[in-house]
């Protein structure tokens, strides 16, 4: 066995597999997952960060096969989708979970408040174009989903246009799925004091100022009719091609060796290999001496 | 003093600044550089992990004030172009420098052959749509510089076409300068043998078949004429703007440490500060408490 195959095999951190785990029934009530838990993981903050650095080294062999099997035609790519609440740690997901691999293999998008043009469209034209390509691992920071929790809280969209895109999203879903995308859907769920501490945090350092908005309050006031909208959607568009996660996320270090697992379980799924060489290698080894 | 004020007060690696000790001269000759030097540093394979490492807590920090900056207006970007002959690196920057930051702040992209449309367009016009937004790092593997570089030395353009294209590369380096981008010019410089023991290993290694090419060896047997294109280029194009540095890169440890240094000195010029509050603190803070 190599070095590398032994990294491979070594065992897991969590329980079962964080899919299994984490994964939202049918009929899912969002009230159910406690923030503070974590489901399958019996360490604690110390042994969790060790338990990632390690599924980073897993993470990071899986990528780059990943990568290497698209120069040679394979179609396999994956997409994370990370939903949440201000201050849930979608960034901290980013820096350090997605962090831990070739920025090479990766296409980070955050989107934001729609621009006029982008608004001027239907509201999945900008997700497309942000699609992540063969091989690569694409990162969406919110998504198309806004336009079912944001637009349902304040109104913009009534329940016609709500219902319709609910099923818009999940035939577009399925439609990347079809076309050799791992889709991982994930809702970071804190609790609602555990974000008040996390913003007062955001007003105490000055090197926070600029995480913070006045309209991260603004949001906070509506928690309820947010939680309600995430309950909706989530279960509207929990479908078996691309189901949906819900991670406690009020301990950082569970949220993150959660989704590494869930990423690194994806890839295993995929099972990318080393491509076979497309040349003649000891023609090629030749040539080589020759030159 | 504070932790991270700690940080970026220590001392740098090198003896010198990275971009004094690597930047290209007036009337640079390539063969003047030994790919085997260590230029201003004088530890090894061991210490350089060690600095590297250290580097990489700074230009952490760097980065993401460069991106709280740009959150409040700021414009500033850094962009850094890589070129090098195959095996030179590449690769190695983007996975252990620029990967030491976090992915959110980084636009990478490379640069392949042309598509059809590309061609049809200036050779620019590719170029243009990937270049980095405020308060990113945008890194570009390969870059407009293959159209002065392979064009030249398979005589895909002719002479008064690279002139006319060594012309354009300064006035749309010199207007990403005045558009607030750090523009950084990195050739990678291997020597011939070391060419051919890395290709070799590629040949060797099953997991490494991926990145090897035949047209590598084609385009390794044009060896001299590369390096002429590339000395021509960098000629024509060291401008005082945005400068060419050519970094000796058969120890892939000193390669990493310099890049790294680069990119330290530009966000250390650029000396992104975090911005101040745009809203009341305690208002917003009492509003919290409240919600």
């Amino acid at each position: 066995m190599s070095k590398k195959q032994q990294v491979l095999a070594r065992s897991v951190p969590l329980d079962a597999p964080a899919h299994r785990l984490l994964r939202v029934p049918k009929d899912f009530r969002l009230g159910a997952v406690d923030p503070r838990s974590a489901p399958g993981y019996s360490g604690n903050k110390l042994s969790a960060a060790a338990d990632l650095k390690e599924t980073g080294r897993v993470l990071d062999e899986l990528q780059e096969r990943l990568f290497a099997a698209s120069r040679s035609g394979a179609t396999p790519k994956v997409l994370l989708i990370l939903q949440a609440m201000d201050t849930a740690g979608k960034g901290g997901i980013v820096r350090h979970v997605v962090g831990m691999v070739d920025p090479q293999g990766v296409e980070h998008h955050a989107f934001k408040a729609p621009t006029e043009e982008e608004r001027a469209h239907d509201f999945l034209w900008r997700i497309e174009k942000e699609l992540p390509g063969a091989g690569h691992i694409g990162v969406f920071d919110r998504s198309h989903y806004e336009d079912v929790l944001i637009h349902k809280v304040r109104g913009y969209a009534d329940e016609a246009e709500l219902e319709r895109r609910y099923a818009a999203i999940n035939e577009f879903e399925a439609r990347l799925v079809a076309a050799d995308t791992k889709v991982i859907k994930v809702m970071m769920h804190i609790s609602k004091d555990e974000q008040r501490s996390r913003l007062a945090e955001r007003l105490e350092r000055p090197d926070k100022y600029w995480k913070f908005n006045p309209g991260d309050i603004d949001e906070r006031l509506l928690w309820d009719d947010y939680m309600n909208a995430y309950e909706v959607a989530i279960n509207r568009t929990n479908t078996e091609a691309a189901p949906w996660h819900v991670i406690p996320a009020n301990r950082k270090w569970y949220a993150r060796l959660a989704v590494a697992s869930l990423l690194r379980e994806a890839l295993e799924e995929i099972d990318p290999q080393w491509p076979p060489a497309a040349f003649d290698v000891a023609e090629q080894l030749a040539r080589l001496q020759n030159s």
